[in-house]
């Protein structure tokens, strides 16, 4: 019985978007494992909540029957995501909902890698549970969209963030950044960080902005702070070599920058990562292959210009967090949010699933690309 | 007795603030007059209410006057703008104000103009009335900031406006710009033109966009279309010059323009003004000029990235009306609001008056500079 339409009952979707909501509370704990949440309902009634809260611990559905105990006998169980049918860290979620003998279980996303999609659907059906699949499948999808590209591409979702002016610039033409937004914008950002694998910066914004890319106050993970720098020549007298005991840092150059330079890098404690690629997107993409294979699931690109239109280009952009002061610039020649070649044509659609927040007078804006 | 302070009382910053929200309704009707609102209050009681509605009608004093009848004798009048006291599309207000016997008149804003100001004021207190000045007076002056400055400087309120994506492009870099709002944004856009004295664009975006610039539906006042096109180069077949009976249009070129230009856009219904300068920057300034002279008050500047520019460098925008979508465009080469020379440090100070609306994914933000 397909659910994902108008045959899908109301109090379905209202019990999903539930477990949707639960399943936020995971974000920054438990990647590179998804978000999950799960809700367990007997009768009319919500008998049991949980949600996937930390990497390595208890699963969503082993969370919410817990919670439901005696309860979940009978019950309906909804889960934002496909129950696992393997062992991994924990042992497969569908043996606990059998055990737990639920009646039926109410699906929203599938499971993204297609070697194990449909996997813990079967195992659920031949236990002689119901299961419907597809509630709420888009928001669903959307709420595990960093693990699914993880998974199916092996390399992490791509944020870009800038703050610009009115006039959208990110910095007048002599470079003079700051602060074009306000405390509230920066507070937002450093949650943001806080919840990341990686900040990334390109080389002219390590030497302009001399920034420390960290996590004030320090959030649920702490991100590793990376500077494209095709000759490896960021200062040692850098911030951010200088704090490289407060977070790693890793400098992504060319095979070709000057042995010395790595080798000085390397002696003051960053992490050098020299990639293969003569073209700058090569390097890009080999950089993010590199950031896949440590299982990185989320990082925050934050320019500037060059590095944000160079991923632009390569539509390896995944989502944009903007932030829009009430100032004007100016300038030909001041840098705009993503330089490198851009479209051709205006695009009729924009981003999805736009968030629009008013910080005093900063507006947040935040979407999908 | 100062009252723009915490020596005002509430009551009195009240009914000015009501006199204010009066005066608006004149938004598009009044000019080259100024917006004025006036409340008449016996007792506790707001007896009267007036604004000045229409060019060459009754000023707000005598329409709230009238409003009140015979509650007015010994009333307080609370009048945005000081009192005229001199005759010209109708008799002074101080006049009006005296013959029906106010106790008490309270102002927000003195006259602009230095050779009037204080004049209502000293008019009234030689009747015996007590005057109370600066209630609200920020607001108020905002309220008549176009007027004024047409009184100050001869030269029209400079609105730029702009519609933009998220990474702060007018177009891509083909130029391929429709549509980046949606409908709601345009609609305002429409509305903001129906109050203006003239829509101005640069020769490009005529050229490129081949506009009508026309307010659709028609407004409080038709404005005048105006091309900056030094070499009257605009073609006879555009859109404006096919539709020149539906508002006028005016090219302004250089006195080097080709004599042969002019006489056929003239020959269509164009009016040409040549204006002196060698320099862009001159002949800028020589048009508001021409158009203060015309006593036209609020002008609209719809771009592009070049006469923009150019008007931010001589410090010439007023007001801004900016538009954001959720696109990217993206590309160096693409236009962002505002090319010339621009800013060397980043304004610490943003715009002041700063709305924030959001119309469905577009975010509308105006604000003065």
């Amino acid at each position: 019985m397909p659910a994902d339409s108008d045959q899908a009952g109301s109090s379905d979707r209202q019990h999903m978007a539930r477990a949707l909501e639960l399943a936020q509370q995971g974000l920054g704990h438990v990647e590179p494992n998804p978000l999950v949440g799960c809700v367990v309902v007997q009768g009319d009634k919500v008998v049991g909540q949980g949600w996937h809260a930390q990497f390595g611990g208890p699963h969503a559905e082993r969370a919410a029957l817990k919670d439901a105990g005696d309860a979940a006998r009978g019950a309906i169980a909804y889960v934002t995501l496909e129950p696992c049918c393997h062992t991994g860290k924990t042992p497969p979620c569908t043996e606990a909902l059998i055990d737990a003998g639920m009646k039926r279980v109410v699906i929203g996303a599938a499971d993204p890698n297609p070697q194990v999609s449909g996997g813990g659907v079967s195992a659920l059906r031949d236990a002689g549970i119901e299961v419907d699949e597809g509630v709420l499948s888009e928001q669903a999808e959307e709420l595990i969209a960093p693990f699914a590209k993880l998974q199916t591409t092996g390399q992490p979702w791509v944020i870009a963030k800038w703050a610009m002016t009115l006039d959208g610039k990110l910095a007048t033409r002599t470079g003079s950044s700051q602060w074009i937004s306000n405390e509230q914008s920066r507070a937002v950002v450093h949650e943001l960080r806080g919840r990341m694998d990686a900040i990334v910066v390109g080389r002219q914004t390590a030497l302009v902005d001399d920034p420390l890319l960290t996590a004030r106050p320090v959030g649920a993970r702490t991100p590793t702070r990376v500077v494209l720098d095709s000759q490896a020549s960021l200062p040692l007298e850098s911030q951010l070599v200088h704090t490289v005991d407060q977070a790693p840092i890793v400098v992504v150059c060319s095979s070709k920058a000057p042995a010395e330079r790595r080798t000085a890098l390397e002696a003051n404690g960053v992490d050098v990562w020299a990639v293969a690629g003569e073209e700058h997107a090569t390097r890009l993409n080999n950089m993010l292959q590199e950031m896949g294979r440590r299982q990185w699931t989320n990082i925050l690109v934050e320019g500037g210009a060059q590095l944000l239109g160079s991923l632009f280009d390569a539509q390896a952009i995944d989502e944009v967090h903007a932030f829009i002061a009430p100032k004007l610039a100016g300038g030909a020649a001041a840098p705009s949010p993503l330089a490198g070649t851009g479209l051709n044509h205006m695009p009729t659609e924009g981003l999805r699933n736009v968030q629009i927040q008013i910080l005093e007078n900063n507006i947040y804006i935040s979407g999908r690309c």
